[in-house]
């Protein structure tokens, strides 16, 4: 299974943002109380489904701290793409990793499928189903079916052959206009849901035939020269030999505040108070102070460290234009090693609130142009400073001037304040070194 | 002058709380486009329309910092009241305290009024005709009268025997009944609008009656045993001679959301972005992330350290038992040396940042039961740690364990990280110490 983790929307601001994604926000309740993000849920319901199934996600390079934070780091492969180019580059270059670096056969069938519907575990047995007639080879590319609900230009449309649940496909064409599409609705089309299965043998062909590579080392080296270009157009558009399933359970776009509130089993997550002349409120707070709504009706608010979101559900869709224009600094993220929060921003100064795993460790490295204080608050580690090993526990001060090499490990869950000091502070004043006993 | 600055309402959550009322909020956009305060809105005034006005202030302990902090050290004067008692046991405090304290003759009149009215200059000019006439001695006691808009059962109400700006009284009675009242202005009464002016021998000997004390100092000692009596209850219902000044000017009283945002002059305070879709929205944002609000009608949003409300401005009236039941730690204070805001609580650690204005110090204090360290981050200044002096500046780092006595003087304004280190940390937990060298 070969799961795409799309770009950094921002249409889900203040929650996501340039290094947080909208599939990685904690916002799904589970049984058991806590919360689960886009991407935890669609890969516990891939394994509800089959539970020897092997996941590889593929995504930037900018996503694996939060993938190895939510999904563990043996849990899941990860086909790092080293830029963005659409879907079919990012397929091809997984399809290649599976089959050169983890040495599965050309001959074994994959379904692709987006990281971000929200859907039930119908469409996992459904991904079987289109896996095991990929398997079978009567088509080379086995599609998604889903129906449509009115003739939108942003979809492909795909015309099967026959009724039933499954049929070869007469017509797949992508994104045609809005006549065109009424017309293949009324001659029985459905909607494209950017779900595929096939053998890997058979996007590599594809791949060869458009790109010149010779194996995952050299397409992931050539990967920065290559054209930006769905898998749609590239091959589903073109493949004369295709098979649909139909879906018709239930489906669901999260890509707006609107409908991302839909879907909350709760109406607020965090410290939140509505009074009761509040209708179709909801609120996710995740900074550590209350939040009180009165009288509203139909607004989502969402406050987080970058920022809080006041809006009518229905104004929330055309919230991109205005985000893009926040110039702001990143205020929280998470990594694979824990998590930082700005907590101060002066002049010549910075200071951040930083937890890591246990087990965790920063990378080894020094700045020209700060000097740095941890006054560590929570459990216990080991520092390094340029050589020099120290255990550290709550109350201990470390100080690093300028240019001083440091790093610390975390041997419980370890939180720690970080001090900055400087007239120039700036996230690409870091540089990196190795541990020389490593 | 004797401005009554009263209790710690939480009507204006989240800016106001208990530690910093109503009457300190700056909000009210002055010429060079900074803000001040009620308070320091109304003593501007006072002393616009007389220059050489010596002002009183009477309130609270919890108050004197941020009056010092708004209205300067040397600008005003404090009558200090040991707890909240009502306005005769604090209006007559006042009193002793300008006689025996600031050595103001008996034959003196005064004017008292609240300080959170917005009004605008004629306002006071009405309190300059009031104090006149209690100065001529026709009756003992001034009373300010509002035009009445409807049957308050929360009004005094002052019928004139005559018409005219200025009046004898021929009945003064506090809060009647709706039919009384409305009975009251159909024989042309006024509200009465707070505001006092009468001779201070006159409070004085008021005073003498109904409490035993001899002095101010000793006034100021028996305060506790006081009962709670208003001055309108405990004087001037029962006063015969009584005039009263007609006051027609705007007069607002702002102590909702809803009546505050109508006397803001821009929608928005502090880093918030609307939507062209909102309409009549006022946002206050004190936070330092950006808001935004888009498709909101008749609403108000309020960010501080101590929370957010979001809220229709009708419904905002009803906020207090909302606000009462938000147990909640003080996030942010103004004091007369500086403010300090929490940046981050743990268990075991709490992480605040200090900010102290030029020439000015904390107490030299201990702690029991915590560890500190202080990271200075701007300005430079001189510590104290168990009797050692020492020079620092930004990048100083200072550890101080429990037991031990600090402090630190600002000789530039002075920005410091502390992080408090222990199993038990309380804002109890504080033993002051004399510097010996005062």
């Amino acid at each position: 299974m070969i799961v795409l983790s799309g770009g950094s929307g921002k249409r889900l601001w203040p929650l996501s943002n340039d290094v947080r994604s909208k599939q990685f926000i904690q916002i799904f309740r589970k049984e058991d109380g806590s919360y689960e993000s886009m991407a935890q849920r669609v890969c516990r319901q891939i394994r509800q489904a089959d539970a020897d199934a092997s996941i590889t996600i593929a995504t930037s390079r900018t996503q694996v701290s939060a993938i190895h934070n939510q999904l563990g780091e043996k849990n899941v492969d990860i086909s790092v793409e080293p830029c963005r180019r659409d879907t079919f580059p990012a397929i091809a270059l997984a399809a290649a990793f599976l089959v050169d670096v983890k040495g599965i056969s050309r001959r074994e069938a994959v379904v692709v499928c987006p990281v971000d519907p929200y859907v039930e575990d119908d469409y996992f047995r459904t991904l079987k189903e289109m896996k095991a007639l990929a398997e079978e080879g009567d088509a080379n590319l086995v599609l998604m079916g889903i129906d449509p609900t009115y003739p939108s230009e942003k979809y492909g449309y795909i015309l099967p052959e026959s009724a039933g649940r499954t049929a070869a496909v007469s017509v797949f064409r992508e994104k045609p206009d809005a006549g065109t599409a009424a017309e293949y609705i009324r001659r029985g089309a459905l909607w494209n849901g950017g779900v595929f299965a096939f053998r890997l043998g058979y996007v590599l062909e594809k791949a060869h035939a458009l790109i010149d590579f010779s194996d995952y080392h050299d397409l992931y080296a050539k990967y920065e020269d290559l054209p930006s270009i769905s898998f749609d157009h590239a091959v589903a558009e073109k493949e004369s030999k295709l098979q649909v399933v139909h879906f018709s359970g239930s489906w669901k776009d999260l890509g707006t505040w609107n409908t991302l509130t839909e879907a909350m089993e709760e109406t607020s997550i965090g410290d939140a108070v509505m009074n009761e002349t509040c209708r179709n409120v909801h609120v996710i707070n995740e900074l550590n102070v209350p939040l009180l709504a009165m009288g509203l009706h139909d607004v989502v608010i969402s406050a987080s460290p970058e920022g809080i979101l006041v809006s009518d559900k229905e104004q929330s869709s055309y919230i991109q234009p205005f985000v893009d224009r926040l110039d702001q600094r990143v205020m929280f993220a998470e990594k694979s090693w824990g998590s930082f929060r700005v907590m101060d921003v002066e002049e010549e100064s910075l200071t951040i609130k930083v937890t890591l795993k246990a087990g965790h460790r920063m990378n080894y490295h020094s700045h020209r142009n700060r000097d740095e204080v941890w006054v560590v608050t929570a459990g216990t580690g080991r520092t390094i400073v340029d050589g020099m090993e120290q255990q550290v526990r709550p109350g201990d001060v470390i100080t690093m001037q300028a240019g001083c090499r440091h790093t610390i490990i975390a041997e419980s869950e370890l939180k720690l304040v970080e001090v900055q000091l400087g007239r120039e502070i700036s996230v690409h004043d870091k540089q990196k070194y190795e541990l020389e006993y490593e």
